[in-house]
């Protein structure tokens, strides 16, 4: 196993041919390469091995002919088991029939580790295993695919935000006294005394966005909820810009310009991923500005037209949403609430007084709210007033309320749910599949 | 305060200048603009007001004439107290002497909001004062170009990763039954059980790198430890690159070229910055490849050297890092340790079975280590023995001993401390200054 180092790091081998992945194959056209990782299915013949490797970065057929490489090496190809880790030499074949392309001529093979009987085999296993080998599973075709994909999507976002001048300011995990009740949030002693997990940056970004302009916090945020539907996690990272001098409207524009950058990223460089995930392209492919903007009481007047009938104030449940989004082709904004819908912070709309400028977005295709936002207010007075309201502890927002004491401005922002965006752009059924190692009620392994 | 979306979101009036962001003056020279922003401190004679604006962006001074605006707008101008929130019209001009090179003759000022007395002063506060008050600190010429840093640092990191085919997988923030005691972990309730949170998201990268090659994580990280000194958080960012069919070399080739893509990047891009904090580059523009490497064994000889003695085994302290780190212009990496003093899944040194080829880079300047990693065992045997030597819970582990039965290969990887990076990069004592909101044994606010 000693090679030099260079090699090791994927460029080239000091003595043997160049190293190379299979994503990379294309460079590599007609010529000899080492190729290492495993074995991802064989079958074989007398005289012929095909031996399905993959390499983290795709998965190529090796072309194993007895008559080309001697008994002995056949015999090493034959031997072995999937999920074996091997090493295969051998000559770049370009086939358009082949999945990526390509295909290898094999000169050499080398077994590296061979595996023990794998759990994971072509039959159907159902998700609790598969769940509990999650981290076998994660090398299956399709979490491969969605995960990369979910790479692509985080990287996309920070490049979307890094571009306009957004610095990434990172909220803390640990927030101090809890705000709206204890219920939801997860409670760890923190020396002397209590700590919960956030469950948003929000506020933060606030302070940080009179500081930086436009900020945006992006990490893992927590909900303690005896929910098990298939839209929530107990973690969850969420990505959450705020923007001083910004009003609703302004976050809209932003939350549309980032859904449609981060799309077109995906199906620019996704293809074979989305693929392998049978995800149909046109329901990506049209989701292009502008999304359609309807106030909350045009989504009531929907939903009353569909025999959905909801009392005015009332939130949204999860199966209004599919039958809203049923509605639209592309993502829609739901805006200007009423008040008691929504929380605190939220900026009451001059129009109306009984309606706040926040904003929820909802996917397509019965993924749900993926986005909710909106103007946070900029005045103490009223910031005072909608914390007595809500029955909140004062002594817990003094330092919130020093942003309207000195230099309010109007800002606005919103967060994102990551893996419920992953998931609408994956076409997975469920939340857990958009992260590598879900947490749920019932899950906290491995 | 209503003015169209498009202005809002800082491209251009629909009646008035266009708006700009004080770092891209350069682009409006001797046309007049839209500056909205607070006031960071101003002085004025009858005549003639000084307001120095920042706005998130950067800082400019507004020289306000009587003559050019009036009576009534220069009242206005002198009215704006520090951190008001105000709008400035007026026309930029080139000026070399000013510190960002452009200077802006205002022909109009309008005041949102005009601040209470602010608490943040130029004379000098303690830190104890300064971090209760951090949600306004942040808006300070220091802490703001340190976070500026931090965010070109973090995004640097993560271009460097993907643009050699990395795949970001987050590791889970929640982990099941602790594995090496838990004095040092955070708890909390799992609805019927118990979760920890991760210091680590090592072994979860270990399970990706199988799956995807090259994997890295970056995510908050805990540890419960009651220390106080200046390099520790309770809440720290740690990145976290994992390589299969890599090894020792490969990792230091790895972090060596990381550090310098990454300072690189903050000396292109945050002169200003650097400047502000009084930073001595040359300091920085010597981290140049190659860094020294040397053994644990040559390590010790120096400290013997330095006149202080450590019992081969042992760990070095803080100040031995301090004393090692003198010796070298640049980082150094101390590789192949005594088995004893590192964690149990290090490969051993097959040239030498009291060693393992796990690796510390210590920072120059006395920043300490801020990054740890090595070859991780490939072997299920060794491993096993490894959990027993440590006296570690072996049903913890079943899914991790998986890796090595199911195609196991060499693999390499680290970790690398965010803070402590951007800490030395900034050229701060106390990490605490490198994060937006620290957390520390007795700091949770806020």
């Amino acid at each position: 196993m000693k090679r030099s180092a260079k090699e090791r790091i994927g460029l080239s081998g000091k003595d043997g041919p160049p190293k190379a992945l299979v994503e990379n194959l294309g460079e590599f056209v007609d010529r000899e390469v080492l190729l290492e990782g495993w074995l991802y299915n064989s079958r074989s013949s007398g005289k012929i091995a095909f031996l399905l490797l993959r390499d983290g970065s795709g998965t190529v057929q090796c072309v194993t002919a007895k008559a080309d490489v001697g008994e002995e090496i056949f015999a090493v190809a034959r031997q072995a088991t999937q999920e074996s880790s091997i090493r295969i030499t051998g000559m770049v074949k370009k086939d358009d029939r082949a999945p990526g392309g390509y295909e290898i001529m094999v000169s050499n093979v080398e077994i590296v580790q061979i595996a023990e009987e794998y759990p994971i085999t072509p039959k159907s296993h159902g998700t609790s295993f598969l769940m509990d080998h999650r981290h076998l599973w994660l090398r299956s075709a399709r979490p491969h695919a969605i995960l990369r994909i979910r790479s692509t999507v985080i990287h996309g976002l920070r490049d979307f935000f890094a571009d306009r001048g957004f610095t990434n300011i990172d909220a803390p995990i640990f927030t101090p006294a809890a705000c709206e009740g204890t219920s939801t949030l997860f409670e760890t002693d923190y020396f002397d005394s209590k700590a919960y997990l956030t469950q948003s940056g929000q506020l933060y970004m606030e302070a940080a966005a009179l500081a930086f302009g436009r900020v945006y916090s992006f990490g893992p945020t927590f909900r303690a909820e005896k929910s098990k539907t298939r839209r929530h996690l107990t973690e969850f990272w969420m990505l959450e810009p705020e923007m001083a001098w910004a009003d609703l409207d302004d976050a809209m524009a932003l939350a549309e310009s980032m859904i449609v950058a981060v799309i077109d990223r995906v199906l620019d460089t996704h293809m074979q991923d989305l693929e392998t995930l049978e995800r149909d392209l046109s329901k990506l492919e049209r989701i292009q500005k502008p999304f359609p903007r309807i106030t909350y009481d045009e989504a009531l007047a929907i939903l009353e037209k569909k025999g959905k009938t909801i009392e005015w104030g009332e939130d949204f449940g999860g199966e209004d949403e599919t039958v809203l989004a049923e509605e639209f082709d592309r993502p829609v904004f739901i805006h200007r609430w009423p008040k008691e819908a929504k929380a605190f912070y939220m900026d009451p709309d001059p129009e109306d007084k009984r309606l706040v400028l926040g904003v929820d977005m909802l996917a397509p295709e019965g993924y749900g709210e993926i986005i909710g936002g909106g103007q946070r207010t900029a005045s103490l007075e009223y910031l005072d007033s909608q914390i007595e309201a809500h029955g909140l502890p004062a002594e817990a927002f003094e330092w919130y309320r020093d942003l309207r004491k000195y230099g309010s401005v109007p800002h606005a922002g919103f967060g994102i749910g990551l893996e419920r965006f992953v998931g609408w752009i994956c076409g997975t059924h469920h939340v857990r599949e958009a992260i590598p190692f879900p947490r749920t009620m019932n899950r906290l392994y491995p």
